[in-house]
């Protein structure tokens, strides 16, 4: 079975060789990989800049079938349509244990979330990063209704964060990308629910600032992984110097990965509450966003522009870093088996 | 009467020169000055960094005895020792409307709070940076007992830190000071609480780490106004990359005035809170901090280290600027009229 | 000009009498009425169990379109369709000062919310119930995306709520009533998005927790007015004896205007999070209210089920308070003269 | 060894009666009983009110000194003087698995925490009392400086949230008990710390919005466990009819075990937050709560009005529920071999 691995720590390293077919516990199910999305993450593991423990196959954004299942297995059928929260008793899937980049894995009954037929496999793979969406705007921060709600960059977790907004009542929302760069996604923002997409170059702050009649964003995604984005976030946040604060909420999930240079002054006189967010808060935010992605009410496949094979990992990795592509999916299986 | 004006709009223009003596509105009452601490932001008023309303005399943070009133007044009299709100519906005290460093202010009846006979008028002039550090570490973020405190900056604002973290409970007290620069005050933050001071440049994470089994700091209070600062307050605090997040509080009190340089992964990886504190949330922080202040908990005396004239107030600034002293205090009508 | 009126205080008093017709202040406008609900609380006032000020015209909720406008009138004009903030300088509408039972009303310009042609005056008519139910279920307490809701009531404000919840994105949605009183607006409950109704009598809390897997309900509001749905309430709320605590968040709405008998011990035991909630944050709630009404996701004709003349306002009352009908309208210039 | 135990399920059967000595595990210590508290929630087990597993040795507040060590042990060693926390792998001690009222129990290691020379070992009695207080006063609402703070009804709980108040800097204490029946424990009152006691019988309620210049309490702790009680702290409590609400923080611990009947009016109307308090939030909590009784800031031995042989629990248990002792503590080995 073909898996594309991290081979061995260090830079580099990531490479498609042939890895053992899972053997399953007693109370673990085999999964046929449907598709696999390339987080974010995953390129930090291929630069050694994120935990990971190798050898292991990566791919922790995952749907799919199950095939087999242990003896023990109770809840769950061959057959049935899955997402799996990758968090398991022996490491993490796709991070710690071998995960999706593969025609099949193995996961733990208790980790898996059944989709009714309705859903289809594409939609069903968007649940992990939902799971970081539900976690930094209803979690870690509350996106209100009416809120003036700015999203700093437009890859895949920004649209994501533009439907969340949308979805949770939001008065206006504007994205702020960059020029050239970021054209077709701020496209798919605009086609998603944003109300304006912004410049990053074109002082955003004083167009936020006019279209909120003063207020500034009640809510900032921070997400660009840039110094900029992080400056528009705290230069566009609605203000409290007086009185309670914290009037202005920034969820931050940005990965910087080196030093950035920014004025911060805002952070304190303006008395802003900057969240960082990561990750999920156990099974309830699992369980929350199995809920919102079968709602039908997100547009998955707007966000969705590669769809690779496995063995074009390489293709599928650089085009979604050089933000041509925004949400990336492999296929190990190929994509005519299943509707 | 002399007084030490901001003159006119732009950098420098800090002057002592003749002003108006104050004439009351009915409800006002005039106030001797007993003393005046120079604040931060006096600093960066001289700078122009900061909102001010020229020709104004500076000094918001004061104390006094009350020597006239309007005929409206009806709950202070003469002989009142007092502190008060700088928000008058004229403008603040000090920064937009005359304040204190000169002889005589006038202050609205509305603003004042009375303290008894046993609190020195040096303790009551410290109200004003209590309210500060009272919106700090209990309104914006809330220290709780046993919490493991790093304070990153030994300045006035850090040494209140210290104490209020100790008044609230804390179960260890770390201070991170500069080599050379901050010896005096750190030397004063241990015999206000601190259980350890660290200096920057050791790798104080570590010992933060180590000191606290593991945990890191659950609440920091940054107020080192330097780029090493803040990396310094966001390295320590205590992770929670799992979970609700939020394990570590980080209140945010430093202005710096100018972009700095850092590294904030840890902020979105470790799911950290930080809130930007400013000000007070109105009169309900003065009569949190007027408690404190008559409590008697508060060692305000190790932390005045600088009294000086209104006369010397040149010397007072560069002596409060250059971390020679802590807390500096002009006294425009002497310090031997009262007690 | 017909107005119903409080003539004085006591129990009673409240009868159609000649009032005088709207003076204008110079930034006040002259509102038309279109239709003005019946609330809780104006029954409560015919009762002398809430505060008022007699003599005065009752009607708090109203839609309706400017007549007129002041001479220093400037971001509203004749013909606009509006609901408004209740609270003014001189009083609340409809509470201390007159309202909107009667053809004509005054509002300064500054409460004034102004609709675009594409939504209803019925619909704009909600805005003040949208408010109270933004408060209740946002701003108080928040309902999250997969929760599991309970709404104990299926009075109007009930109903609004089950709405609300299914537009926050809640999981299941069960509301309580009672067997032959509640069942017409049980029915409505459904049709506006409940997912199981439970009668009271019915031991409702197993049923719940049945539903819910044992996790019991997320979120409740509680807008009975009974002891035994106050019951239901905290009976069928998540519990999290161990641990941080407020797993279970009740959002407590009703006023019984008498003593209750319950027991209470889920509330510690369970460690219960009660928040009552009333009127609004400001005018930061009523523009996420506006925000929502302009949405076109609520089903408000659902729940209107009244349509009354002024006239027939005791016909009215009846029916709104023996739960015969759901929310119901007066129309004091009748229905007839817009859309 | 003679054991205070549970001895089966139903109301009474509970008997001093031969027990087994403990066999420790390899990472267990046995623990030589110092003393050992008696809790309301022993009253309840007593009454067949509360869970617990029998036949079971009651006794989970309690201090001893460490007398054996398993063979895994490694942190803590014989001669220690220790609590712990009760939760334990095989259930709670004295709840579900064999507690204090015993000359010995066997402790796993993990749980213990060990105290300085300087703590007397009826000192260390008060850690489990104290983790409660903890819970209900700092982790599910935060006492902050200056709060008015109400604590209803002067039991062992009520004490020691006098003295946590006290401990977090609040401005005023009032503490509301009945006439006669709560004499001696309002005298402690004043004495650990209450600023005024009031009766529940002279409307305490009109003298506690005397007392705060008509604020009323912003903070209440509700331990009467008495209907009267209850309704006196929501009417007590600071109300916000307006705005973003939450001004009254109630702090609920009380049992009452059976209906009562109140006006609950206030809750909604004010905007009152409630929020039960049981047990603790895991070590997090107990690590909080050894560091203030380390700290040496509060008066445990003025709250410790009963000390008994176990021989006499029956006369113990009845003084503590007649109200006319305060703390009660049972001592199986005699209180004269440790200081």
């Amino acid at each position: 079975m073909l898996a594309l691995k991290k081979t061995q720590s260090g830079a580099g390293y990531l490479d498609l060789v042939e890895g053992s077919f899972p053997v399953l516990e007693g109370d673990e199910v085999l999964v046929k990989v449907w598709s696999a999305g390339i987080c974010g993450s995953d390129v930090l593991i291929e630069k050694d800049r994120h935990f990971y423990k190798a050898p292991v196959t990566l791919g922790h954004e995952f749907s799919g079938v199950i095939e087999a299942v242990g003896p023990d297995v109770r809840t769950v059928k061959v057959g049935d349509r899955i997402a799996a929260d990758i968090e398991t008793r022996s490491g993490w899937l796709g991070v710690t244990r071998n995960g999706a980049f593969a025609s099949h894995m193995s996961v733990p009954e208790a980790q898996i979330f059944v989709y009714p037929e309705t859903v289809s496999l594409d939609d069903i793979c968007f649940t992990e990063p939902m799971v970081a969406t539900v976690h930094a705007m209803e979690e870690r921060h509350t996106v209100m209704s009416g809120d003036f709600v700015v999203v700093v960059g437009p890859g895949p977790m920004g649209l994501l964060g533009v439907q969340m907004a949308r979805f949770k009542g939001a008065g206006t929302i504007v994205v702020i990308g960059r020029k050239g760069i970021d054209e077709r996604r701020l496209a798919i923002a605009k086609q998603v629910g944003a109300n304006h997409v912004l410049y990053s170059e074109d002082n955003p702050e004083a167009a936020i600032f006019k279209l909120s009649e003063g207020r500034g964003a009640d809510f900032v995604l921070e997400c660009s992984a840039t110094a900029t984005g992080f400056q528009h976030g705290i230069d566009c946040a609605r203000r409290s110097p007086e009185g309670r604060g914290g009037a202005g909420k920034i969820s931050v999930i940005s990965l910087w990965g080196e030093p950035i240079t920014v004025q911060p002054d805002a952070i304190s006189l303006y008395q802003l509450d900057l969240r960082g967010s990561w990750s999920w808060n156990g099974p309830e935010t699992w369980r929350r966003a199995v809920e919102l992605v079968q709602s039908g009410s997100f547009d998955f496949s707007s966000v969705l522009t590669g769809r690779y094979a496995l063995a074009d990992w390489r293709t599928a990795f650089d085009s979604f870093q050089s933000c041509q592509d925004c949400k990336v999916f492999l296929y190990p299986n190929g994509a005519d088996w299943q509707s």
